[in-house]
């Protein structure tokens, strides 16, 4: 596995890559690489012939009161995974080289940036939206994989590539979940044992609504407040928002048509946990 | 000359150029083509293996109040003088391809595009940098070529392209002007003969800034004092804007320390005129 750091190696590389036929699989990261992101290296995998993973902890997309600082580091036990999975180019490089200190322009997405998770993150999709902008533009991949953990943000990367004409593929990969149904998440690493325990509560609610979907409630504000009540309430989880909303607009719903996206964000102490199922 | 109006035949017709390892130089117009356009075109010329011209008249870049209905539109014109110049392809898309109604991705090139022609055209580099992203995503040239004339929208262009790692040359090309001094531009076609009489005086103001810099003058408010009161007020011309800068950041500068740009954006009736100057 090449590893490389500088972003002009990089476009090199990768140039030198399109220009032989053969087809680019990028997969973004932030490191703490758990099986979920081995799932985005899989379907990468299958899909192209070579495979670039980034592990870039990108401080634009963490708000000042956020976790940028303490987020888990571990470069070297990632890369043993990358190189397990066959990944052909492993793409590290510096905060000062990708976030120089005169940055003026970012990539804005609108009101998707703005809902959910935007609400209380203000600016988070901007950082997340530009960031990756410059990586497809540094690697001009074919394809682009990202989890559907994160559903917001590869809707938000979808809606930009088509905006601003990027050419990219991008392939959602379903959520990696433990036995107890909770989502692999690098931010899983702050539970204490306890919390851990209480944590499968936030896909016990996303199960619960859908039984009541299933059962013929068309009201959203009903199953809301029986996710909050039966069952986050029953727990330490401190409700950031629980939201019903149209899978590619993320305008509210007030009463169910299906599909809708489910989407919960809560914490656990100081640890944010989101989730989200599709119905 | 092709003409080309689907931007994924564009696309594709670029990848193809870009894998034969054939170099391509952009010129994105919005028509109503003059000699400053047709000097873009022989640099781009001069440095292409492919030259690719777009004419694109950009309603994100106008404000509501602006000229964007009445701008000078002349498609055959404009091809015929492009076909002269041997130019490879004309890209000419649809506002309905190009803007689509839910558009929501924009670039945003923070403080550099609010100081300037910013300031009375809020959003207007927003829109300019957004447009020149799409047309870079989608045809992927080596380099691009700008006017001096706009030379705020290719510093920004510039700075956008590093920002967001881009990886296009921007190559900007001098300001054409007439026998009288006026830089040649599309909306010089709006002015009665009387007003175009008095249009030179634009320039006459930046030539007088630079003697006055050249005889020792250190106090950007003098030399703008002067150029309002000698110059401009003895003309129709009401100004929008005269401003001493840094060429690269655009900060005003309050003491002359060479290079400066000086810029200048004044109204002749409805039609509103910029010129500028390195010193």
């Amino acid at each position: 596995m090449l590893v490389i750091t500088d972003p002009q190696k990089m476009r090199k590389y990768c140039a030198s890559i399109s220009r032989k036929g053969l087809s680019i699989g990028f997969v973004p990261t932030m490191g703490a690489l758990h099986e979920g992101h081995l799932e985005l290296v899989k379907a990468a995998k299958k899909r192209s012939d070579v495979v670039i993973v980034s592990i870039f902890v990108n401080p634009i997309q963490f708000g000042p009161k956020e976790d940028f600082k303490k987020y888990p580091r571990d470069i070297k036990k990632d890369a043993a995974l990358l190189k397990k999975e066959k990944v052909d180019v492993l793409f590290n490089p510096s905060v000062e080289d990708m976030i120089p200190k005169d940055l003026l322009s970012y990539v804005e997405v609108g009101k998707m940036g703005d809902v959910l998770c935007g609400t209380s993150r203000p600016g988070h999709f901007r950082g997340v939206a530009t960031i990756v902008a410059k990586f497809f533009n540094i690697i001009r991949p074919d394809t682009a994989f990202f989890g559907a953990k994160d559903f917001q943000q590869q809707a938000i990367i979808r809606k930009m590539v088509k905006d601003l004409d990027m050419g990219v593929e991008i392939v959602t990969v379903a959520t990696v979940r433990e036995k107890s149904g909770l989502a692999k998440s690098s931010r899983n690493a702050y539970l204490s044992a306890e919390q851990r325990a209480q944590a499968p509560a936030l896909y016990a609610s996303l199960l619960l609504a859908k039984r009541m979907i299933a059962a013929g409630e068309k009201s959203a504000s009903k199953i809301i407040v029986a996710i909050k009540k039966n069952i986050l309430s029953r727990t330490d989880f401190v409700v950031d928002y629980v939201s019903i909303v149209d899978s590619e607009t993320f305008e509210e719903k007030k009463t169910i048509k299906r599909p809708v996206l489910i989407a919960v964000a809560a914490y656990l102490g100081k640890t944010r946990l989101i989730d989200n199922i599709l119905v």
